[in-house]
């Protein structure tokens, strides 16, 4: 069923995205601050809106994706809700903290509309192909509601629980890969220095107790995993900048909910010291770098 | 074929592998310091011997279990080298330190003996139901030797690379699984925290990039995976302590390597605390435990 | 020079506070949520307000002594502005996040008020004794018009420089702190382990290069510094829920200032550890009995 | 008195050493592998001998100044004890580990001979001016006899207990200043990104209970203390590869024991990558610029 779908955040991720929302039928009104994604949007096939506000007028769904809580708090409670009409579908899918998602999501509830957060999984490749995966905070009928547009936009879309519940299950599972990969690159690092082909560990430790999605799917080290970022010199993939963002969310999340999380900690220093070195717009595995000493 | 091989450490994992091999048609003398595990082993259809020593006279293979490094070294040095035949193979299955695994198996191959490490992955049911796994390090012909012997007690055996190539495998996966478990531990713990459901955590995050044996095989909460320790009250499977013996060598063949460790450090500083605390019998998943502020 | 004064904030550390204001000489308006607590600081020469709103109207300052940001926020964004008269000097003692000291030290000059943030070091017996230290920040004109007012109720009183200077001095040390005092007490752990009398390492180490103030003003041992809290089961003091705080608020500011501070975030979850596994009450060198393997 | 001494090891550190006791009026009977290093010795007024042998045979007592404590076992038990006479002192001046250094003792005392460990505190301009400080372990006897000799090379001589507590006292002490050093570094590094002077910080937290040797002897930034390696660019100091060397034997000796060091573990880690990234000959405060982003 075609809609009207407001899209507010154009970016590298969000481009992708409302695009695919126009090949899917659906009549797109998007926004972005920057001309030139707005312009990019145009010519894969959305309507221009003057403002988030203006896009929001009239629609049947407002889809959101910026960088962070205070943006979508700023958007949804100056421009969104006094635009929209009752009963619209809000839909964020930024990855922000669990709090926001969640004082947002009351306020559009009170405020008589729906909304779920549904942020993503996924790069910007998953993001242009529509194969995204959705972890989706809400309540069942705001699921129910949210799947058929989420769908257009990817692969998977899970309902994680009620309103937050998606941001919860994102910065929890990413904040086990960010200790994960470094771990993983740990255990390449020693093997090397111990005398063992890379390929071998690989091919021991991936059929053993040590597997994981950082060795098995995105090995960073170039060779097992032909596909993973490793192998193009850490290009591409998932920036260490924004893992060290998804880190900082959950050691806040954790310091805030009052659970220790040691080795999580430790990621984020290590992603923070990896940065700070020059490492932010390289691939998260090349993190890998700093453990042999080269320079990021 | 059969072989005539000396067995010698019968502790619980050493018992039942000497139980497979005399299974597979093998004469097994075997010795261990304990009357009450030679008594048993002899139970098993294993033949006494008085010594180490003894039981290596006119063996075709030696196979070794025992705790640490340092008595690996004094069994070979001062028992089974001076009393084997010229040409025999010697197969130590102990988790030793990697520069020791060497030192022993260079002093076998200078006095004109075969020797490989071949350290084992799976507990005291593994060893029992021969389904261990071996990563062995020596060269092409001792592995090639080797291999029949170990396929009588596991379903795989891998060959590593040259001498102390099984140790460093074996410390390498296990450093990266303990980093791996304590991750994934707070990964629940945090996930619970902000009212995600475990087993909702588990469907999301074991499709995703989170995944890894730690929780897909091994769960550390009740519930997702039935056959992990966690739903029997942490008991039996693989001892904290256990964990805290890899974890010291990992960090101390880092040390030595030069390689840092940081995720590793983290989780044998974890452990140790963990064991102080008391943990040091219970199942390594339920570190769990000390994150969630229940006593060990 | 006698002043009418608002106290806002009147627990363990803001009732002995306004008390010593009292002593000085100064006219006390005192209000706080709990009425057993206003009653406690009417006892001591203190004059009740019905709110802080109340309080505020025509005193000359405002001090504040309260548990965060948010209550920081709200009390001088709801209560005390609209009340206070031109001019009125704002001193908040309380231990917030740089970011709202800064947020509403902006609103309050905006708004024509002075203010200085000027968060305590010391613990209740130096509230109530009078012998605390003020790190304040703000403009060289509300350090001059806050000195004498702080000079009352503590003994040191230090310009840290603008607003939120006081805060980030705060935080800065006790993050140090935090990791200190664990760092000293492995030492005392390890030296005892290896055979070292307490009292001779830190006979050694306090001459040397591992001195500092967590061994030498606070010894984590019995012993060495009858003074410190180790001497009577680690009571009183400064409790390990507020060393918590201290250092979340100091990996918050890091995060957001993008400075790695992997020991502070190593005592952070330490202390979060602790604290879960019942220790929130007692003095943060307690949790040298974690490291020891006793129950907090 | 004075008494004829072998001295065996002239390094940076023992060059100078072996030299105040000839200042001292002493017979010293100098050996190294290093041609040069001897030469330069012989040139300060000690005796070449062929071998650490020679060196020893008629001394009175024997002083080593060796890399570690394989080096320590070789030359005592190859070379010394055969060597010498009965009843001679032995002074081990080197930094090794614990269990070396008491096997090494018992040995030496089983042979008849006196045995002290001394390591050092203070770099290679206090051995040239005779200021070092000396941690001995020992017998009361040895003790008594070793203080005046090494009383002609330093100026502070404590007794710390038994064999090996000079050592013990040692890496627990450097293991507190390796942990101190990074936690103070972090500290100038936040107050910096938040908005405070270096100066104003050191003034507050100085006096305050951030308070630490590594802080007011040795601050890691430039200006507060003038003669800090930090003013120089880091040069001469305590090399970050020592550092790291010690925080290996403290960890190593923790692993041993049995104590949980987290913070010891994380600051070894990050010396571990400093040196990695091209630290290792640069003083130890300097793991700042890597805190920094600054390349090592």
């Amino acid at each position: 069923m075609m809609s009207r779908i407001a899209f507010i955040g154009l970016g590298n991720m969000g481009g992708g995205m409302a695009a695919n929302l126009v090949k899917a039928g659906h009549e797109v009104f998007a926004f972005d601050l920057s001309d030139a994604a707005l312009a990019r949007a145009v010519e894969a096939g959305c309507v221009a809106a003057g403002s988030a506000a203006e896009a929001a007028k009239g629609a049947d769904a407002v889809v959101t994706m910026l960088p962070a809580g205070q943006h979508v708090a700023a958007v949804y409670g100056e421009q969104v809700m006094p635009a929209a009409g009752a009963g619209t579908l809000f839909l964020d899918c930024s990855t922000i903290d669990v709090e926001t998602a969640r004082t947002v999501s009351a306020q559009a509830v009170e405020a008589g509309f729906e909304m779920v957060d549904a942020p993503v999984s996924g790069g910007i490749a998953a993001a242009n192909g529509g194969t995204l995966t959705f972890m989706v905070g809400g309540s069942a009928e705001g699921f129910a509601r949210a799947a058929p547009i989420l769908q257009a936009m990817g692969k998977v879309v899970v309902h994680a629980g009620g309103a937050g519940a998606g941001q919860a299950a994102k910065i929890c599972n990413n904040m086990l890969l960010g200790a994960s990969m470094i771990a993983t690159a740990e255990a390449f690092v020693l093997a090397r220095k111990l005398g063992l082909e890379a390929q071998t560990f690989f091919d021991i430790s991936s059929k053993a107790s040590g597997q994981c999605w950082s060795m098995t799917s995105y090995c960073p080290v170039p060779g097992p995993v032909p596909a993973s970022p490793a192998n193009r010199d850490y290009e591409g993939g998932f920036a260490s900048a924004l893992m060290l963002k998804d880190l900082k969310l959950a050691v806040e999340a954790a310091q805030a909910a009052g659970a220790p999380v040691p080795m999580a900690t430790q990621a984020e220093a290590l992603y923070q010291m990896f940065v700070g070195l020059g490492g932010a717009g390289r691939d998260f595995s090349a993190i890998i770098t700093m453990l042999e000493g080269r320079s990021a």
